[in-house]
């Protein structure tokens, strides 16, 4: 299954090559690789696929843009961490989500005390773009990797560590509501769906908050509903994707206490690189812009980048933990501290 | 301090009897249980000594109208169940949010299968009372049957089984953030919080579907957010009781899905008894209103209530899990069902 | 068709005089006002029949508690109010949306340049209980003071003077949508209609400010929609009935300016008396126990009442101005002071 | 003041030239109109400077792209509508707000019947960016043809005409709540306010609609209010750009009825052009992007466009209708069929 989506990808990609007025397109990554022009190698390949590709760009010294998750094993995305670091590349994980201003506003509300010390976090990211009982078998669902916690829990773990620091203990639950899909787009034949569509887990931050997290693609009624609530002992910020220009953010005032709706405009960096008045909203592409920007500004001024792959490996063991968790029904703790050590030696 | 606590609803009591202009009060809970011409007790004592006076009331063959929850161990509500079930005497249980027509109308609306298969439920009850460090204790925080999950996740779980069957399976995590209280109003002496404040859970439903819940006395940035979001393989419900005239209903229509905002009205009984249009809001002493006139209907006409001690019971028992869960770190089961055997013998 | 309103009043009064178990009731108004044991009469007779209700009432030194508009022409709410002043006696109007506790908080913040200098004022009563082509005439639909404006553009024109100060000039447009409508419930003859269902407005207040005003009673997709949004040079409120327990407003804060959402509770008077706890609505008939109680104090202490008949005189005024100005198709002023002046001689 | 804009324009234009890279870069518009390598010129002008551009671009037969509003009098407007006219050239003029697939599906909602007839149009388009006393003079402030009907109530009449077709009559109110502005940037100097910095309108439409217009840009609270609700005989829709990425759409049915909230997706095109998931919101930006692109296809296809010169015209003209019916203080006609009656000769 994951050699047909490669496939797939390589003939979408020498259509597309054609359509967008490339000068050079090749369907071949080694070859890519191995060409001295380029510069900057962007992996969206399936994300089991991930590793060869980027220890192939890392070797040749590229900088090295992946997708998010930056793999579909802890050991996986160790051996990358581990490779990129020595190599000394630069490289930057793509949870786009992380480029919105209204994010980095939360995160300075949050780091700078605004609401005092964090309590709880309630995340989550709900979709519906698996609902469909037709939709057919992909490289999503492949049991080596696949999976809506894979896909993206990926995203609301990222956001968490983010916001309130590493999580360090978890419980969780896996579900399967869908027994079978389509082998493939309008097939009558079907095959059992091995890997999770909703997943429901409880977290201990590293500084003593308490939450859960949700990550569902079956969520019939949701869009995008990447969103959080943090509650600290003197305030609290909530968000949702679904209104991405958006921030809330609680403050306690006698008579006036409530949740102010924040509007992105200019005093949230890097919106006003799009846009000089505020209520002009950005859209989901421009985080993609903002975060190819901040690559690009990493290339050319040695800055550090965030994520790089040792956040997105934290982001996998968080993920893995939630897998033990669920299969032995308890808590487990997560390894980063430990993994974190042994892939730096 | 649960004896401080009775003493104070007893000269409480004696003031609002003035107040209210009744005819005849009593501060002795037993001679109210033995006077002839009382037939309804309501028992609004702290959680802990509901049993006692629920005992008297259904020996002496009162109709017994009890605040939630019935009691503080599952223990004492199956034996308070029990002989009311034997004594044969017309009950209910305080769990007020369910008298709302906007949570009648979202049961109409599952049970009518008009979302489909449920798959998932996402509950909530978070409230800021306990959010301030100077808070005094009080019954509510006493760690025989108090703490976040005993006083509000009551309600959440009654409202999960009333809307999506019963709970069978829980993982859960009890927090303390707050260290010390003041031992009473006003005092500088504090003394250890020993009850949760906040209490995140996993549930799994005997249906199948699987979800969280969430009990938090301290959530800053909340007055009353006691919310669901129940997702169905056909659509969704979405309610918050901070918007209690309003449930959110997702119906799929090419082009024009998304969630609808049903506003309150004549078409959701018995809205139509306070007001014959719909957006004349009702408050939450209407939804007290509502439960004693169907308390009295059920007197007059013998008709069942809804809860009953029994319904009680189950709830009480879903909380005890969750205790044991977050002790244990690792799920547990509900009890319920051979517990309902054998109270029942 | 007054005369038939009024005979379904008085038998609808007989019948709820039993249900409510009622001592003591009567139809005859002029029995109820000539009672020596009665202290207050209410009147709630169609609109254009209260002024010889009220004359009787004020005649015999009665508190008079009248349902809003207070008549249905300036001249006779002149009337009314100059014999109520003359009499000395205790009176008070029902614009029963003015008691909410988030109402009173909007003008305690407009009054305590909370927002700066008030600017401009964008208000609507929109509701959909005429929309229905099948709706039967009755006392509303009389062109002898019937149509929206009258019957709810008067609540938001009571509440812009309650909060922004006297409309001192207008332009406006009446429309009527339907047609016909039929003459009796469930009759197939059908009658024309003469009254708006809908009006728009211009209005400029005392202080400077300009705006609009709508009264819609055919408004398809609105059930409460009394609503308004008041800009001042340094922040603005924002309401809708629709969320009664809520209050918007808008402060200036370098980045982190918006709309803060506050909710009801203690802290807005008189809502402690209903609960002790924020987040517990009020609902729409709570508005009226206050409206009753801020009666009986007025009476017990002498205290003034607002709004008082010279306030409703002024409302009507306006409502009047309102349609000699779409009569017109052009700006015209409202009487308001002279006719002050010349009622109180 | 005009002159000044140009010249700042000018040297903006160089500098700009160089950032983003451009191969060949001119600031004389006369030798842009010239030059036969020249497609497409963009009119970004001061508003009273695009007709002698407009007027050079028609001449050398180029397709011309000019920024709202077309021009500042109804005059001017319709001398480049009928010399465009005349040579036949492609033409758009940038009301960009029309581009957004939200507004595209309303207009498929209302053009359809899906509302019923239409019977209210209450719009607005209220922002703060001129709110700020400090703020300096500009073109935007220029008697001759500035202020906020002009510069932000030309995208609201655009957004009426587009959706319930064109308005014929009109109320208006002009105000200026600012009295002196600083003459430039950080000048202490100032000179008198002569534009409206806040009008109220009423609006009769050709189909017999009635409502409201607000064009206000010193609306303290408000970053990008530019919204609107439609009511017709069976339904309603409702639109804010400040949530520009969904539509409410209300539909009758029975205990169900209420405002669904449809969020942007692949079924609202061009929407599926930019991402293939729902849910990933569209920004400001890619609205210009799907202006342009509509440009080019009509270039490419000899498609039509919309909104051409015409169009442009018949918002000014109900611009015009606004100015002369605030100074008359009545109702005055929009002159559009005739005008466009007399161009077209």
């Amino acid at each position: 299954m994951l050699g047909t989506a490669l496939r797939l990808a390589q003939s979408g990609g020498q259509a597309n090559a054609g359509a967008l007025g490339f000068a050079r397109a090749t369907t071949d990554w080694q070859a890519l690789c191995a060409d001295g022009h380029v510069d900057i190698v962007a992996v969206t390949a399936p994300n089991a696929l991930h590793e060869p590709v980027v220890m192939a760009a890392i070797e040749a010294g590229k900088t090295v843009y992946c997708e998010k998750p930056l793999s579909t094993t802890a050991a996986s995305a160790g051996r990358m961490t581990e490779a990129a670091e020595r190599a000394g590349i630069v490289m930057l994980v793509g949870f786009n989500f992380l480029r919105n201003p209204m994010i980095r506003l939360a995160r300075e509300i949050v780091a700078g005390g605004e609401i005092g010390e964090v309590t709880g976090f309630r995340g989550r990211h709900a979709e519906n773009y698996m609902a469909d009982p037709d939709m057919p078998h992909s490289f999503r669902t492949h049991p080596e990797g696949g999976g809506a916690l894979t896909d993206i829990g990926s995203h609301i773990i990222s956001l968490a560590r983010y916001l309130v620091g590493r999580i360090t203990e978890v419980a969780a639950d896996f579900s399967t509501m869908q027994a079978f899909w389509p082998v493939a787009p309008g097939s009558s034949e079907r095959a059992p769906v091995e890997v999770d569509d909703m997943t429901h887990a409880l977290i201990r931050s590293e500084s003593g908050a308490s939450g859960s997290l949700e990550a569902n693609w079956a969520a019939t009624a949701r869009t995008m509903d990447l969103s959080f609530e943090i509650t600290g002992t003197g305030g609290a910020v909530s968000f949702t994707q679904e209104r991405m220009n958006e921030l809330l953010l609680w403050s306690r005032t006698p008579g006036r206490s409530g949740y102010t709706r924040i509007e992105a405009g200019p005093a949230h960096p890097p919106y006003g690189r799009f846009c000089p008045a505020p209520g002009h909203h950005l859209g989901f592409n421009d985080l993609k812009v903002i975060e190819v920007a901040d690559l690009l500004e990493a290339v050319a001024g040695g800055a550090r980048t965030y994520p790089d792959f040792r956040e997105a490996l934290g982001v996998q063991e968080t993920i893995e933990a939630m897998q033990r968790a669920s299969a032995a029904r308890s808590w487990v703790g997560v390894m980063a501290a430990e993994t974190a050590t042994r892939v730096r030696q």
